[in-house]
């Protein structure tokens, strides 16, 4: 199999790919913490995403209109939020981390505005708001759920285009970032070549160990026959 | 709009708001620990809370049998659980807290004899249980899920209708409850005419917000221009 | 109602009983710590679940390729995990404990296998994968939810078939355990006779509870008159 | 050794033993569930604690000027707290649980009362205040350290002399509590003559081991010749 | 007895109250919010702390030297840290919120400057280091304890001299921060005259108290006759 | 400076190094997940550590005496963890971790016997016990404090010489621990030459840094001047 743009190598992993096993093979080339926390889920299970990570940082902060004089920021309620918001492109992801889990860092708006742009989906580290207007959309969003209250006095974005962390996993503007209803894995830009060609394969020998396990082999030999599981 | 009476109230509160609007605009007016931790979430997404507080306070106990004599509750099992539950009025929400999460606080019969009084719903710090039960009666409530441990020999009702914080919010008797699928936020009393004022306004602007981004407007274009977002 | 084995007794419990009930009874019988964690949730909330514990050990390891020499379970991937798996008899649950929730500790190919082997069931204190294969075998898996990160290089089963403890429940080779979309309870295996029997003279109360009630009882009056609620 | 009265066998405890020795030969005895989490910690490592058991019921309250007319504790500011202070005998532990950590359940006034009746010192699920006075009344005070906000408008005494539990431990009135820089233990009455006898051998023991060690003795040597460690 | 500057103020408080007192003063004026949660702790736990809050809003950012271009504090290594701590003036408190644990806050160099231009001590809701040099220099240092990690590529401060939360209390520029070794608590700046004038009265009851619990009194008696405990 | 020896760089290290400026080159040199969590704290605050890692594996157990008969490890009480105390070398540091933090991982025993083979201390992932008697040997003894629960019934070494994880830091055999009470960082072999020279002289400019600050000069200009804080 053969890929040669973004467009193809997307829509190859949106229809033969799925998170564990892209993980496994991730595992095997020695990038052992790629998965973020199990906490963040996507909105209906039956959501997909395969995009580019562009990473948003968020911040706490607890006043959104009594600007201190002393920081940039300070006048500019929810920071650089609609900046990162419109400078989305096609495919991109909006991923964004760096608050407490204590409002909502997506929503029905934000998602109306990805769209129009091409965005491929949204990734939060906290809670994400609209859930019926999100919903409606069909926009793969994943979050920690469902929860309204507002950022307005509670965080701004500080940045965003940069590297971020989120549950201990780098992740990088441009990285893949796969997620279905088993979880949300980022694939390094360096990595991902090689990643889904493995991944390719192990599907394939997958198939194989359950067509010999529903003809009654054990697990014991078929992990001995096939060396995946 | 108007409304002369509670009835008429909530249904325009059912019919024409969400939570996230009334949150948005208890944000504004100053009252911003309003919304209920987000662990607390509808059995069913799509149900759909109105009503006025009737707080619960429930304690740890370890053991309904071995009254020690030194309390005026230890010989009554349950508490004043039943007597709570009896004295619920038309629109009330029973809104429990106070115990560790170790137990169900809210159940299938519970719920039968509280539509019975018209009650609007239950709001519990904690777990419920027969869910499927609960869910056949379509009787709104919202818990951190399903866990049928039962409050026998774990808990009692140490007293009702007294304000109560629930994750550092005050509620007290005859506040509105407001829940949805984004969560459930609290309307003190005093401030629920006004409340309601914005939140429909709100509602309008952000009908307005919508349009524009759907028509390819920018989002730091749609904030300058409309406020809201 | 009689039962002369498993089978008879298994149909009867799936049948007529729920895990509210089965707790609610040993409780009675002074047994209060039988619930597992309220994380443990089935896949589906359709799901029931009926067996006979078969206790797995699992155990954090964080690499499966460089034997120490020190251990017998150095060299062997998984540990014990197929051999866990193959020893699986007809109504067996896989029941495993012991590592942190960093990955999955089921998933869709150990399903295959398990109902090959006429298993009933697999509980995990922790997450499972591959959840669209294993919702489509409809075998009944209780755990955390769904996280695709693999055991691969993070654990290893270390011992099967003895006694665990589980969020302070112990779980005995042989005990019962029930799962619904309430919960996981486990029946000892000594309180069993007592507990069915128990557990369907409280559904038989509890019917008539809900129809007083339904006609307008208080449930003062109805906890008075039944003794059960 | 002999003893006859607590005067006598607390003191044997309080000189030759240590919560290391005894939570060891209640675990061969098959009582593995005694030990009070480790959050519980003396307010000064110096501090030792033998007495028996007095356990305390706290609740959380929000209010203690509103009383709802609902309850009988509903105007007892403190609810029973002076009562159940006033009831210590000699040689009693005030072990107090029940509530969230949001509060002192202990402090100097409370130890002033409490060492005039002759109690041997305090246990609490949650934070004591007044260090410097408690430490300076030498009052064996064991808690998760120190924190002033007050009990008045956050809790109530709501039962003393019942059956408890804490971090799973059962704990009985009248059951021994012994505590030292390395963690509570709970020695229920009816194993304590049988636990005390053990722990002063295995005290033995260990000084064999200690010596062979010192020695020069392994560990796995040792283990084979005194099959204690 | 008076004072007519905060020099005067705030001797008064070191020399006579006590976080537990003001606390309770507070509560009765129905300031309920007013302590820092329990994990924030003095370094030495003779260390007492008064002064004005200079509130710091600290974020996390993952990368010290990868400027995005995007945020106008993408380029400033440590954010505004260095700025914040030079505007401190006399008897002001550091108090730093917004990140999550991973890093110090607080550390030796700071404390030499902090000293250098009066000010009273450092409360940060995360940990400090170097904590042999802050304990020689003796500067008042609360926070979650020891950690050397460092904030470099971990954090920035994004604003200062603006309100913040910590743990849900409120905390503007100005207000009153004590602390010893019970805790911290925030006196707002409107309250103080009242909150310290009743603490002082409240320190002479609790002597009366002291001295009548001694002389044998029970504290039923002496809750009634002193009203206070 | 030349170190031609663990044992001259060792003594290096403990006379001129300390935890901050080792994690700060660290981070300088990329390496940015060396720090142990916080939790892990030295037994006495002047305790001090350095020595290469023997990482041990200790898994949660529940029955030390019903062997399954499926495991290699089911009938050796505590597992593997006599030979791995045996097996230590000089200047080696026992580096628990895998089991949930429900017992001691160390103590007075394991200290002496450690101490004869020459070890450096002890590093858990989890509570240590005899807090006397370590402290009497002054072993150095890193862990979450005090808890005497016992191993017994609850936990097995299950491998050790082997690479783990603890708190997302990895530690492979050989890698130097450095501990103090600001923390415990670990120096991968590969990159000690470099880390402890880098560390050396920074050290230097810290000290620049603190004699300008003592003399007023500003941390902005400071941090212009000097480029370290």
């Amino acid at each position: 199999m053969r890929w040669t743009s973004d467009r193809d190598l997307f829509q190859l992993m949106q229809t033969k790919l799925f998170s564990a096993v892209i993980g496994d093979v991730l595992d095997v080339m020695g990038l052992q913490h790629q998965f973020l926390p199990p906490q963040i889920r996507p909105l209906d299970p039956a959501m997909r995403l395969v995009g580019r990570a562009m990473p948003v940082l968020e911040a706490d902060f607890f006043d959104a209109v009594s600007p201190s004089g002393n920081s940039p920021l300070s006048t500019q309620q929810f920071g650089l939020m609609f900046h990162a918001l419109d400078s989305l492109k096609e495919n991109d992801v909006y991923l964004a981390t760096g608050s407490s889990p204590r409002y909502a860092l997506w929503g029905e708006l934000m998602s109306t505005r990805a769209m129009k742009l091409g965005a491929a989906g949204a990734v939060v580290n906290g809670y994400s708001r609209d859930t019926d207007g999100v919903l409606g959309l069909d926009f793969p969003c994943f979050s920690f759920g469902s929860y309204a209250q507002d950022q307005g006095p509670r965080g701004k974005v500080v940045d965003f285009g940069v590297p971020v962390e989120l549950g201990g996993v780098r992740v990088n503007p441009g990285d893949i970032v796969f997620g279905d209803r088993d979880g949300v894995v980022i694939v390094p830009k360096v990595a991902e070549q090689e990643a889904v060609r493995l991944a390719l394969e192990k599907v394939e020998k997958e198939s194989a160990v359950r067509v010999a396990i529903e003809a009654g082999m054990s697990t014991v030999e078929a992990f001995e026959k096939f060396g995946v599981m």
